[in-house]
């Protein structure tokens, strides 16, 4: 393994050529406009394993859009891995934000610049690197199965009947997994739990056509005014969830954890900053960490209706749209807490209008035990590389996929994120410094052999 | 007169031609791009009137769109009349709810439909209709003035100056305005009230960029959170608004008044049913007729931000936007309420976000007395044509321009609306009925006879 640093340094723009090739892809998953490009995207990837020496890759149909699988035997006493990644990302709304082209990748000020550079291509790419080092040096000691999928982004729907069917083929010692961040690029951190997710869209109908807000206003309920008001009746002044029944499930975290989890470094100054803000809010008697690691949370991703165009047109509407979303912690069920969601959005609605709600997403929370040997090893890993011991974090975010791993294929999953919050995941000028994608194929590759040993 | 009817009925066909040519133009005076489409419509608007019979017309600029003026000169002994319409209309969207093109005028059913078939362009061409047959007749016993203006949708910003640099060109007995609509086609009314209106944009800006709603949500205020509380704090459960200060200069109308208006024919299950809804809903202690005629109202016109794009995009988005507007009672002072708008949006937004209001809309409500000579000319004609007489009637519309004719040019206005409420104004699929359209001018042609007597 001594010349792993080396190669990494002696192969940097060709790595970055090759993902620059993942990234031009526009693998937007939720948008049916991008079906060919999510093939276009599998096809590539099976490339990219097959020239880093995988035995055999393939492209696997599903219900939705295709997956990637790939894998490498190395011997009957090594353990196996089963690498999970996905190609697919999220839309890049809104366009006009972004400073470069989010599907021609740049270089700036040491980050790549594109959609998909952290989340998750880049992070992704990282595993089949350091396995490609470990292939080409005779170093494998871990039998690698990877499995990246195309539909992450909206929820995973097809990939646990995928498990199902293929669960010999999955059959694996643990999971690993980069969709994740550290708590910054000089405290390596190993996520520890994730969020739960359930998310809704509501609809509200008031008058069956757009109405004159001059003629009928202050007679006939508006939609718009309705739906705020539904909106701003699920929380409270003090920044809880006023949904009925919404935190029967939430177990409190005991007084012991939250003193550890009040050890890892924060600067509050620094965050703010980062999202230029003056003032943070949120759950009363939690602090911020606490507030997204380990308390379920409630926002609004989109709202609309009515007119939105330039100047002033006076009208009042027919309906009104929101798209609502609460992050869950582990011990919340998804469909219990959408089925709360909608009973709340249903019952608060007045009679003037008529409410419908659909259920577009959901998934499990997920806490990862820090005693397994994944967990041991990787932290050896972050050692070497970093020369820190990492901190377990609990992430604010959710891979409902990791809950589902655990259930069906009885796996758990070692979650390595690379990524910072300074990467805009979601958000225009998604980002990844080059200095976490080279360090993390480092970490990823020590991870490896550590995990073999 | 005997032969005025025959002459309508002889000449539909070309009446509704000539009105096409008007409706085909997509005058939309918020919109930039429909800036050209101004002056074709002014150009439009002066031939119409040149063949109708006027002894001069012409395009008048203004800092904003054109006006059209015209005139025919009758006598000295003559009153004068001063007939204000509109020839710009209010955009289309949402255009998917159109059934058919909205700047291609077609006749189904009885009814007109495009974009400006009763909101103004069909009610302003009846004048000009009416006042053909009176010259051709040689039964003219008024002088005749027409000021067709392009800037009525967007609050008449610039016609106030071109009122003040035209007061000797302007100088008249009496406003007559088609702008407005009857109670019902069996129920013929005169408007004598109109709200005034305020109406401002919100952006409520959180963090600098769109966040991630996992790794930040329930630590970071999400601006559609705050700005749906921010809505819903402006109205209580009894329909009153709670911005401070609002009622205060909102005069209590007579228990006598209120009796009075109580008479008028109101039935509440067809104006339901006209809509689509179950329950009607607005201030307590009010009925619908009052809710929109005597008291002031508050509509979110229009909400957005975040991801309002297919699928279940999770997002914690940077910013929100609202368009608010408020209908005021004649008593009320527009810019006195925009203030207070402003002011309790800035004061009651968090330390979390920042918030930015401009104001986009206002004008002053009205009132027309009943004993003037117009007002009384007008119950003739419309009972002549009606075999009814019409009931005066307090609209919850705004026509900002007519107080200010008031206020610069000292004329009352009498507001001779044959619009119905059925005719979708301001939303998809608008309309006017033919019979609305010929009786129209039947009505308006004997008022002039009758005024001019």
């Amino acid at each position: 393994m001594q010349n792993f640093k080396n190669y990494i340094n002696d192969n940097r723009d060709l790595f970055i050529d090759e993902l620059f090739e993942l990234l031009r892809i526009p693998s937007i998953s939720s948008q049916n406009e991008h079906k060919e490009d999510m093939y276009r995207a599998a096809q590539k990837w099976k490339e990219v394993l097959i020239k880093a020496g995988v035995d055999k890759a393939e492209v696997l149909e599903t219900q939705g859009h295709p997956v990637t699988y790939a894998e490498k035997f190395a011997g009957d006493n090594y353990p196996t891995v089963l690498i999970y990644g996905h190609m697919d990302v999220m839309p890049v709304d809104p366009i006009d934000l972004w400073e470069t082209d989010p599907f021609e990748p740049v270089i700036k000020d040491g980050k790549i610049y594109g959609r998909g550079a952290d989340d998750d291509k880049g992070q992704s790419f990282m595993h089949v690197k350091a396995f490609e080092y470990l292939v080409k040096s005779d170093l494998l000691n871990c039998n690698f199965k990877f499995l990246i999928e195309g539909e992450e982004e909206i929820g995973s729907p097809n990939l646990s009947d995928f498990c199902e069917n293929n669960r010999e083929k999955l059959k694996a010692d643990v999971i690993v997994v980069s969709d994740t961040s550290m708590i910054s690029a000089d405290v390596p951190s190993i996520t520890t739990g994730l969020r739960g997710l359930s998310y809704v869209e509501v609809e509200v109908t008031g008058p069956s056509h757009d109405l004159h807000s001059g003629l009928f206003g202050g007679a006939v309920a508006n939609p718009l005014n309705v739906l705020s008001s539904m909106i701003a009746g699920m929380t409270d002044s003090k920044g809880k969830i006023t949904v009925p029944g919404f935190y029967n499930d939430v177990k409190e975290v005991s007084s012991q954890e939250r003193e550890l989890m009040a050890q890892a470094p924060f600067d509050e100054e620094k965050y703010k900053k980062s999202i230029n803000v003056d003032a943070l809010s949120g759950e009363e008697g939690y602090s911020t960490i606490e507030r997204t690691g380990i308390r379920p949370s409630f926002d609004v991703c989109g709202i609309w209706g009515g007119y939105t165009g330039e100047g002033a047109k006076t009208v009042l509407p027919s309906k009104a749209y929101a798209k609502l979303s609460c992050r869950l912690v582990p011990n919340q069920d998804n469909e219990k807490v959408t089925q709360l969601l909608s009973q709340y959005l249903e019952t608060v609605a007045p009679a003037s209008v008529t409410v419908k709600v659909t259920p577009l997403h959901g998934g499990q929370g997920y806490v990862c035990p820090i005693d397994i040997p994944a967990y041991k090893a990787a932290e050896k890993a972050f050692e070497k590389v970093y020369n820190k011991r990492p901190v377990p974090f609990r992430s604010g975010g959710s891979i409902p996929i990791i809950a589902t791993f655990e259930e069906v294929l009885g796996l758990k999953s070692i979650l390595l994120g690379f990524g910072l919050e300074s990467d805009a995941i979601h958000s225009p000028n998604e980002n990844y410094p080059l200095e976490q994608f080279f360090n993390g194929i480092e970490t990823l590759g020590w991870f490896y052999r550590y995990f073999g040993e």
